[in-house]
């Protein structure tokens, strides 16, 4: 399961699903219970997937998933296990289809029914500040402290010895054991997902949590969002300076180092042993191999093989950027 | 009216102007109450206005003001009815005017008249978190949610549906209907504008509003200032992401969509159906036109026609950059 | 002293000093207290202090300190007085050393001794709003502002006529006179400093201070970190834009103006009369020239003479630039 917190409210009849994309399963004829959203890889038998680009054409061969939105152009690469729900714009009706399924993945009210610290049983094992706040689904390890003003809204799991900071607010998390989370942060929160729409952007689910690995570090005023259909890792050991933005789905390593300001658009991946300088900035679906150098201010825009030390806008070898640019 | 929130101390007769920038009115024998300090545009008859550089020329003639800070080589291109006040610094002179209208518009104090809102009646309409605060002179819609530990300080109208997150603090905004403003944002402060001084810088007031139109969304962790002399506008439907900075008098257009740690520099313009990618930065007095699109990490310097496409720093055509850059 | 508020727990016998770095003290039958750990410069008889590269050469001549860690190639460089402590990781034993006689000093955990300002004597000389926290060894002038929410952690002293937004935070800084920090700060907080190691970096002490000179001012979600081995400054009438961040031992001069979302690393230092474009990052043990124009975006990585003007990434001449990129 990618998300423990979020409620599926399914299974939901196949009817009921199709009706959501403006589709009469007269003719399909359609039968069954569907149980959950998925990607390719993760859906099982009654479950409904995704396909929407051939990109995919190796993970679509083997999904279990019993059927997937796509279109009438892709339809064919399904496995006969599949049943296809072709339709004009597969990402549209997927986020119908997700917010079915977990309708408060998609907004990010604030959570009215946090307590205060010291209404709840936490206020015996925490060493807190005032004015602390915990809301719904919370657990929190041995001997951590959580700073004043801080809110711990539903849906975190906290391990042992951490460290939150003040003025800091964490969602939908799983914060490992000796992990400190600086002051002023926003972690878990729904990424900058939607569809665009000519009088009003159509948001869609974020189902995924952040997953931050043991011994790592936060710094200030990070930002830190939630996955859409999987994860944002920060590995084990790894250290971020103030300032700096994840977006959804990224993956970082272990024992990665990133300086200040930096910022990571979504879905990409970053390796072990990484270091970023600061105010670098690395483009979406990007693949960052292990023990790579990226300079400060550098422009990520392509992907990066493993040892590699880059440079500039767009991002280079270093020697061959500080060579022609003397 | 530039801004229906900050009062105006006038009319001030003008020997009480003319004082403050160190004239003496025995030869210009001037007389009249003045109503208001404008800019060229707006002033009415009765208002005082400024007018600093040729660049201005062309409005400096249809100007409907009665009086106008300018330089002694300024003073004629204004219009017969408009008397000219010729000063050395025509902006300092103007700043000191401004803050006799508008005295509260120089220094951005916490309003400390501000209340719990269970202690208001927006106690009954808006579903709210711990420890809201409510200011003086703040109206708020129906359906409304207000996030932890957020501020509405003076001087804010918030419309019907709107999501204000934890954390945030909002002055001198109108905020229209089914806005989103996310965690930890600083909306409708005053803007970074002074005089530099050898001493103490000469902070000059901002009377102008932060406006957030219908449908729109800002990130975790905005700062959008509101103007000096106009206001500073997000149009409808505009998304922005985590960390964004919107400097005094900008104006973005609609349905536009600007990704994170994006800064635009004051007085700039943006179209329509503009997507700015994370990290750009544009500069100060620009206008970039509709449906423009700007490669994140780029540096935008000079204006942008519309259905263009720029990227690197300075930015320019990206299948250009993209082929001098391989 | 760098740090009036840290407390010393020196003087220490040395041979509790060399247990801590794996050095058996029989043959070097070195004796004596040492009573602080200091650099090369303010180390005084008694006092111990590090050496570990050829770049301090010059400095360690004239060291008065009677200890120095320091490697085996590099104790011959030591003058007379001094005597050479020698290990394999020079900074390592140095943070080591370090937290022996500053132990606060290297995890920033909230300060929870904190109270609310109407439970303290300030309630009777600040402008105060809710929710305001004061902590232990805090000095406040007369006929200053703290806005909602902010909490004044430990060790801090602010001068008179300061204004202090609402959410921030500070702790081991002086602020001095007619200073204004306005929403959404933490200044003060420990570096970005550590040492890598596999399973858990090993954070280093910082035992300098943040310090904000008369008449400056600083935007809203800045980061100012304190100093490791020194102070971070900002100079007199100096003045921040939003969402900047100052790294640790960063030093800048008087009447500079630095424009949102400016980055600076670690121990570079700025002169005075300095502008900076908004987004322009600045590498860190670099020295800025007084009168250095840097424009918006650029990314400096060397040093820069007084009264340059420059522009790009890598920073270069601006005219030459501009030619370039025409």
């Amino acid at each position: 399961m990618i998300n423990p917190f979020f409620n599926n409210r399914g299974p939901f009849q196949i009817d009921k699903i199709l009706e959501l994309v403006d589709i009469n399963n007269k003719d399909l004829n359609y039968k069954g219970l569907i149980k959950d959203i998925r990607d390719l890889v993760t859906a099982d038998v009654n479950c409904i997937t995704f396909f929407h680009s051939k990109k995919y054409k190796e993970l679509v061969k083997h999904t279990k998933a019993s059927f997937c939105i796509t279109t009438k152009s892709l339809e064919n690469d399904l496995p006969k296990t599949c049943m296809p729900i072709s339709v004009e714009n597969v990402l549209i009706a997927t986020a119908k289809v997700t917010e079915k399924f977990y309708p408060e993945a998609v907004i990010d009210n604030f959570d009215n029914n946090t307590q205060y610290i010291d209404k709840t049983n936490f206020k015996k094992i925490v060493n807190y500040g005032k004015n602390v706040l915990i809301g719904s689904n919370v657990k929190i390890g041995k001997n951590c402290n959580i700073g004043n003003n801080s809110i711990i809204e539903k849906n975190v799991q906290i391990g042992d010895n951490c460290y939150i900071g003040s003025n800091s607010i964490i969602r939908n998390s799983l914060i490992k054991n000796n992990v400190s989370i600086l002051d002023n942060c926003v972690i878990g929160k729904k990424g900058f997902g939607f569809f665009p729409d000519k009088f009003s952007n159509i948001k869609y689910p974020h189902i995924g949590l952040v997953i931050i690995e043991e011994n790592s570090e936060i710094g200030c005023g990070a930002t830190i969002d939630r996955g859409s259909m999987s994860n944002t890792v920060i590995g084990k050991n790894t250290y971020l300076d103030n300032q700096i933005h994840i977006a959804h789905n990224v993956k970082i390593g272990n024992n990665s180092i990133i300086a200040g300001q930096v910022g990571i658009a979504g879905s990409t991946t970053i390796g072990n042993n990484v270091k970023i300088g600061g105010q670098a900035g690395i483009s979406g679906h990007l693949k960052i191999g292990n023990n790579v150098e990226i300079a400060g201010g550098s422009g990520v825009i392509k992907n990066i093989p493993d040892n590699s030390k880059v440079m500039g806008y767009p991002a280079k070898n270093i020697r061959e950027f500080l060579r022609e640019n003397k």
